[in-house]
């Protein structure tokens, strides 16, 4: 869509349709009237995961309070492929790349996950959400993946239902090239990915996990990857084959 | 390779081989005695993108001057797959996670361009170097890839041998998914990667790169990537099935 008829694109709770008036809430306003400096009159884009994409006018823009009307639909809503992300937290710039990278990439849930060499800083959900939002906001979704909070290894994967498929990016792999077993994976309408801490999963953990069943290990090649690199690495390949990237 | 038998891996011009004394410059000197507070006896890993990778022992170690006595070889030299990457350089941080990324990921060259849209910080090709460094030698990396001046796109595109491959990652493409496109594409020796600044290519940049020989216009999906992301998404797609992620 270029160039595009908007500015801004915001994500809202409220419902979104033709005439329906949205009021931001104050931390928005503030961002959509002082941040961005933006003034009545000025054409945002609005979605909240369930009605699609709208087009509106700011009809008030004051740093407490944003009025918007909506006033036509700019796309349906569509669904997005099942892909949850278990992940171990690593430092907080990295977690936060891998928050804003697996929502660029499509993921519809996040999933912190607690390894034995899982090393974060205090993990803050809330800031995971705020960082899910803002790249949901930039890379055009139509909704926002859900983050969890942290959970032991053992209790992640048991929280998956069993015929989800996961892949295992196992780093200490030799074979299971990942362009090898992705692409040859059954069709799923439930994915998940397992990327471990920087210093990888313990033998037990490994054990642990290839032992589910409906669980692939891959590798990501001889290089040893950092922690958010090898998630991207690894969304973007089954988005390629098994996602929404098909044409 | 776990546990490894060293504590830190570094980059040396100097030639490598049993017996051999390497001395660290100053620079790498107050990295390993001052910042990593290593001492004389311990063990670190050497390679120099000519002749392996060699375990040596720390025989001085000040911060102006260390003395290495090279052991072992640990690895020897493998020939890496000759990826080029053109990218339109980004903001400060993000030029940063592109040549992180891109040398994690495997690439031998890294060629910044300037393209119409492009809004670059001023560019360092000094911290650039240091930057795709400091990633080989955590990557665990045998070589370190060439990092270009800045160049015109079209000087840029000029420069590649005209057999070389080039992926062009267009995010206003529909159709051409990279999962389509990729596995298909015939057996190269030479690759090259192109990506966009922010706001993409212009039409008659993509009319100029389309017209290249030998150059496959790919999608990376319905949302919006970020640069970084991009690059990261169609490296890691072309090593899986054209590089060194292949078992």
């Amino acid at each position: 869509m270029f160039p595009k008829p908007y500015s801004l694109r915001l994500f809202v709770p409220s419902d979104l349709g033709k005439d329906l008036g949205v009021v931001l809430d104050k931390p928005q306003s503030h961002y959509v009237a002082n941040v961005m400096r933006k003034a009545a009159g000025e054409k945002i884009a609005l979605f909240n995961g369930r009605d699609g994409e709208w087009l509106g006018v700011l009809q008030e823009a004051h740093k407490n309070h944003c009025l918007v009307h909506v006033t036509e639909q700019l796309r349906p809503q569509l669904a997005e492929p099942d892909i949850t992300l278990l992940f171990a937290p690593v430092k907080k710039v990295q977690t936060a790349l891998i928050v804003q990278k697996a929502t660029e990439l499509g993921v519809a849930a996040l999933q912190p996950v607690q390894t034995a060499r899982t090393n974060a800083d205090r993990l803050r959900e809330d800031k995971m959400t705020l960082q899910a939002f803002e790249a949901a906001e930039q890379c055009e979704r139509l909704n926002i993946p859900v983050v969890g909070e942290l959970l032991p290894l053992r209790a992640a994967l048991a929280a998956l239902e069993p015929e989800r498929v996961l892949l295992f990016c196992n780093e200490r792999l030799s074979g299971n090239s990942a362009g090898e077993v992705i692409p040859s994976l059954p069709r799923a309408g439930k994915w998940a990915i397992v990327t471990g801490p920087e210093g990888g999963f313990t033998d037990e953990e490994i054990a642990f996990i290839s032992a589910r069943e409906n669980t692939y290990a891959i590798s990501l090649g001889p290089r040893i990857l950092r922690a958010e690199t090898a998630v991207i690495a690894a969304l973007s390949l089954l988005q390629a084959f098994h996602g929404d990237w098909i044409s």
